[in-house]
């Protein structure tokens, strides 16, 4: 699901003209690389401005008093995030770390503010890119109120090979560096009882997994998902 | 907490001049009162357009294949929801029931449209409403995955108490028709485990019940909550 490697190939673009994205691209006046495993924010630090993902991969968490983690969210390439005034994509208040290599490139506040006054348009782009987010969000919160543990693995693992899924034989392989703790991080569960459960989708066939790589058999998960809902 | 009793009275219009102000009304063409406990919205019956709770209170939820329920939030006065196009204030596939007798103006679409497309700065409005809906649920969601049950009362009580409290001897009182199924379905937990904590939070003098009341002690709730997080 590799995709942006400059910034008119991203999605929330598409509305725009030849003329609007040289606009937009002279606006965007850095690209920054982070290398793996970077720390590009902390509750504590965050800057004003538009960033959008071109390249790499960025996992947001937060973690509480007790030092207990957990993962928001995955932005891939195409992602929008940043604050600008009081306008959030989300990501106010989370940890932010690269998991791989990731491109970023940066729009500042007031350019910003000033382009989207001059074009409507675009702001409806910005509509759908939050009200998606907010679905997304609220099919979690569900799961997370209201499915058992099994319930909740299969969602996830259904919605990252949706989101990150590379064929491989006919299955979906979740093109992630995902451990078990990390898979733990997102449910809001422990590691040991998340392995256990992985351990029995393997068992029952709807998923393989290796070193890092969970391959899921998607028709499989989802048929399952809905008897353990 | 009780506000609007027109449109004109509504936050997010505070931006406007009197002109589009007329404006909007004249496009909010209908008015309807709905009774205490009405099924406005199922899953599968969702319209098209925006509307704006000027009276009442209603309460969002899903439910499960099992038949197990999980409130999504409460929409007071003031609030906007609905559907357009590809644009979603968060209502999308959720039951719709209202608490007590609410008043909902509608707002069709195509002239919405019409005007957010003509009114740049309104659109600012509507991303700070939905940033601040994806910054609420990002709250919810971390106390639901990494906190235990008392801290996942502590936080839906002071959260409440904060939107619909209305003081009362120095404390606030939720004044919202509260039960502790309801409370129950809003953390994804059991009535049971839930009336366990309120009685033990009752003791502790963090709160006090009533029938279908809680008064919430703020300060020792935030205390509290901080060290149970």
């Amino acid at each position: 699901m590799k995709k942006p490697r400059n910034l008119s190939n991203l999605k929330i673009f598409d509305l725009l003209t030849q003329a609007d994205l040289e606009q937009i691209e002279q606006m965007a006046i850095m690209t920054n690389t982070w290398p793996k495993n970077s720390l590009i924010q902390t509750p504590e630090s965050k800057s004003d401005g538009l960033f959008f993902v071109l390249e790499g991969m960025i996992r947001l968490s937060k973690s509480n008093t007790a030092g207990k983690q957990y993962t928001v969210g995955i932005l891939g390439p195409g992602s929008i995030y940043g604050e600008i005034s009081s306008l959030s994509f989300g990501t106010n208040g989370n940890y932010m770390e690269t998991i791989e290599e990731t491109h970023i490139c940066t729009i500042h506040k007031a350019q910003f503010e000033q382009f989207l006054n001059t074009h409507p348009e675009f702001s409806w782009k910005l509509l759908e890119e939050l009200s998606n987010r907010l679905l997304d969000r609220d099919e979690v919160l569900e799961k997370l109120a209201l499915s058992d543990l099994r319930g909740k693995v299969l969602f996830f693992l259904t919605k990252l090979s949706k989101k990150f899924g590379v064929e491989e034989n006919g299955y979906q392989k979740i093109d992630l560096p995902l451990t078990h703790q990390e898979l733990a991080n997102m449910i809001g569960a422990t590691r040991e009882s998340v392995s256990l459960v992985l351990q029995e989708l393997s068992n029952d066939g709807v998923i393989i997994t290796g070193r890092k790589k969970i391959i899921v058999k998607e028709d499989m998960a989802r048929e399952l998902m809905e008897t353990y809902q």
